[in-house]
């Protein structure tokens, strides 16, 4: 992964200078306005803390070096981003630790505890939550424990199942399954770098979650290896003895223990996989096809529904060519006017099922008044599916402010939430700004919104921009009782807001099993948890 | 409910005196071996402790008499029954207190919180694991809580969710929402007597559970009243907001609180019910006629197979007379030999999509080599799905112990434990008994195995049978790596094997809760978790 951004550091993501003009002009930006990264070398760090002798003999590998330090010092988010490129790190960890084993880990976290070091568990680096910033949080000296050298893969062809070791990045678990003819079916946007751990330490969810269920959903069994000791689900497909600990384990985002096992159910590698494009009429027409599709248990695999506003952005400022002139093409000359709302629906699987529910689906989308774009728009969508981060990185450095979050509801208070997160971030960003939405997963009683949003960056002045647009998101988001997060997790920044997402006991409760799995509290101090 | 058995008092399952006889022939049941309950007022309890005054005032409703207190001592498990016939009971409430909503039942926590006075919540009084058993564990007194005055309902149509008050029967919360157009789907066999807060509290799972869900899948949200407080989850379709707080409920079993308010996802009530019978040629083939349904996704709603050993009992003993002729018709004209494994085939729903199921459904029962015995035999296993509790009472006055017990594993260790749980009842209960089981629930990953034994009982000794038997069964599960429970939960009888199933941090996790919300240890003690 670049060290300042997204990916691969070969590959760009180049907009149109068409599209380049019409941002600048949304948004006021001045050409110039932008910034490239500083080189890696200019990166003020803190200066690192020493790492106890008998911490460095317990680690299989350790990485103490400037710019290593650098590479695990923070995820993707936006203020992450921000801090990278201007160089300005405020934390990062002491040392990088890299176990080849369970075992490894263990004996980190022993050591860990023994010295009072606090520890951040690391994926891909992909968390846009503060989920990695490196917190020594009263410590001694914060590590990353990297986990990259976790790569096993063991199928179970009988029962559809796998287990995979939690430092293989999304690519590498499906080579490794497509090889013998199976397949996981998560597909995040974070897909090309993030981790089997990190899915499930976030509770991640994919685009075609509908379809393939969201990673808690796959996951059968996993192992945590705690301060405390190991904790092991048993491998099996339901069980009623009592509260789930899996469901603990899920979404603990390192902060209970280090994910070192994760068994998920998996399919066929599917045959055939179709994606299409169509327009609603608008978003309430839309989401009610959506309902309906969710509700009758009839839901493409993929299942996306755009806002007016994020529709108008994607094609006419981001879209690629084939999508934009299709789509613009279709709703003009079929509709016989602006407006509209993009939907991106996906099947995979049989030949003979895939073509059977697209049926189905084309039949209720018809019905709720939406018209075809083809199989260019969704194959031009599946294309770039994976695209949005370098496009971020594009948009930084044209002096744009860029960031996402996410949240859900039911389907009968889905219209408030939408209303009161979309007012609250125009209300903060002001008028030459772009708040777009889309319908990300959708389920019977309801479903996700996904934001983005755009403004003008005011250099130095960045962090307190996103800081009192993401605080306003997310006051709006708890007053009208919707989650914090439907997939990005909580990390540092959703901490605060924690209490108000469940309540003084559900906290007590958390605060409880933290305690005696980690009675140090060396795991990912300042995540998940508010400040006491 | 009957106080000595099961359901409705002037309701009785009959079974055919050619029945009775080859179940007498068959175990060594002398004709006279049986008992008949002693009288009520026979029944022998232990004196009640007194009940603070401030506990009395704190409840809405509170009954003590000597019939009350037989009436909530026990769920319903064979050790359950026999005590109840035979009039000892060991353990019984010193009170029954009935609170007339949550806010009732927060004052009685409240007042035996501050009088250390121990509290079983008591729903439908159906658990078959000794759940319900009134241990007052070192306490000064213990009180059952009552819970059927809390019986709203609520629906969302828009959401197509509904909440659900914890103390409503399952006939009770269908009929409410029958009348709106919806179903819950959830359908244990226990369905006549059990509640909404006893299928949260125990993670229940139905007889549809295949297609509707298990009770635990269908929970959008959930209230727990503890001693610590308040506990109330999102009423949102999904979270990535930490470990999932509602799936610590779920499962709890009484021991950190009272379920006070469930919200469910409800279906439109279905157009269409299609029940059938097949016969596979062996367990084996219709496992794996089982696990391809399952694995594509396409299993019908109810879906069991009986091994040989039910099939035969099913048909020659137990079936009603239009079930056994023409089962018995199709297996010995088509086959041309004894043998073969009883299927029961269900599916719900919309006209057009019940029969495209079916049709897909029956190509793959046909490829795997079954034979249909039409809907008469399925039809005969809906009416007399919930009939099974009645028939038990029937077997016990004949002299016959009857029980049931559950487990679950993946589908390429489900033989290892179909034979091991087997071979331990067998081995316990000696040649003249009967070990039949049958696959209750399927998952691409696995499935569950409901075994039901009956052997002769020895008069006096039958709790001991009972234990021996027990014990060997939970033993095999244990040493084959499956779960102690699929569906009936933990109570006392498997809370010795939870260090087994969790490990010993998973209980630590599981106490450390317990402890933070109900510091007292007031809440159900002796269930769940092992004594320490």
């Amino acid at each position: 992964m670049k060290w300042w951004g997204w990916g691969d550091p070969e590959r760009r993501v180049e907009l149109p200078a068409t599209s380049v003009g019409a941002i600048r002009d949304e948004l006021g930006v001045e050409p110039g306005a932008g910034n490239e990264p500083v080189s890696i070398d200019l990166v003020s760090l803190p200066e690192a803390r020493p790492i106890p002798d008998a911490l460095r003999a317990s680690a299989d590998e350790l990485l103490d070096g400037h710019d290593d330090r650098i590479r695990y010092a923070t995820g993707r988010s936006y203020p992450d981003l921000v801090r990278l490129r201007t160089g300005r790190l405020e934390h990062a960890p002491d040392a990088v630790l890299r176990p080849a084993d369970a075992a490894g880990v263990e004996s980190v976290l022993d050591a860990c505890a023994a010295a009072g070091v606090a520890v951040v568990p690391f994926g891909g680096g992909t968390s846009v939550v503060g989920g990695l910033e490196a917190l020594a949080d009263g410590h001694s000296a914060v590590v990353s424990l990297e986990l990259s050298r976790l790569r096993s893969v063991e199928l179970d062809s009988q029962s559809l199942t796998a287990r995979l070791g939690p430092g293989l990045t999304g690519p590498e678990a499906e080579a490794a399954l497509g090889a013998l003819g199976a397949t996981l079916g998560h597909f995040p946007q974070s897909f090309e770098e993030a981790t089997i751990g990190g899915f499930a330490a976030t509770r991640s969810a994919g685009q075609a979650s509908s379809g393939y269920g969201r990673f808690d959903d796959v996951v059968t069994a996993i192992e945590l290896a705690a301060p405390a000791g190991r904790l092991r689900t048993r491998e099996i497909p339901h069980t009623a003895a009592g509260p789930s600990l899996r469901e603990l384990v899920l979404g603990s985002e390192g902060t209970l223990g280090v994910i070192t096992d994760v068994s998920c159910r998996v399919r066929p590698a599917p045959r055939s996989r179709v994606y299409e494009g169509w327009i609603a009429e608008d978003f309430h027409a839309g989401r009610e096809i959506v309902r309906d599709l969710a509700q009758r248990h009839e839901a493409p695999d993929v299942l996306r529904l755009s806002d007016e506003e994020e529709t108008r952005v994607s094609l006419e400022l981001a879209g690629t060519e084939g999508l934009r002139r299709r789509a613009l093409d279709a709703y003009l000359s079929i509709r016989r006017r602006r407006g509209g709302c993009l939907m991106i629906c996906g099947w995979e699987g049989e030949r003979d099922d895939v073509s059977r529910r697209r049926g189905l689906s084309q039949a209720r989308l018809r019905l709720g008044g939406a018209v075809p774009l083809g199989r260019s728009a969704g194959n031009s969508w599946h294309r770039s599916r994976y695209g949005g981060p370098y496009l971020r990185d594009e948009l930084i450095s044209l002096g744009v402010l860029v960031e996402t979050l996410e949240t859900a509801h039911t389907w009968s208070r889905l219209d408030e939430l939408y209303l009161a997160v979309g007012n609250a971030l125009r209300g903060t960003l002001g008028e030459r700004s772009i708040v777009m939405c889309h319908v990300s997963h959708a389920y019977p009683d309801g479903a996700s919104l996904y934001f983005t949003f755009l403004t003008r960056a005011r250099p130095g002045e960045e962090l307190d921009q996103w800081r009192a647009a993401k605080s306003a998101a997310c006051e709006a988001i708890v007053a009208t009782e919707g989650t914090i997060t439907h997939h990005h997790a909580v990390g540092r920044d959703h901490a605060p807001y924690m209490r108000a997402e469940v309540g003084d006991l559900g906290l007590e409760a958390l605060r409880a099993v933290k305690e005696r799995l980690d009675p140090a509290g060396i795991m990912n101090p300042g995540k998940l948890l508010p400040a006491e």
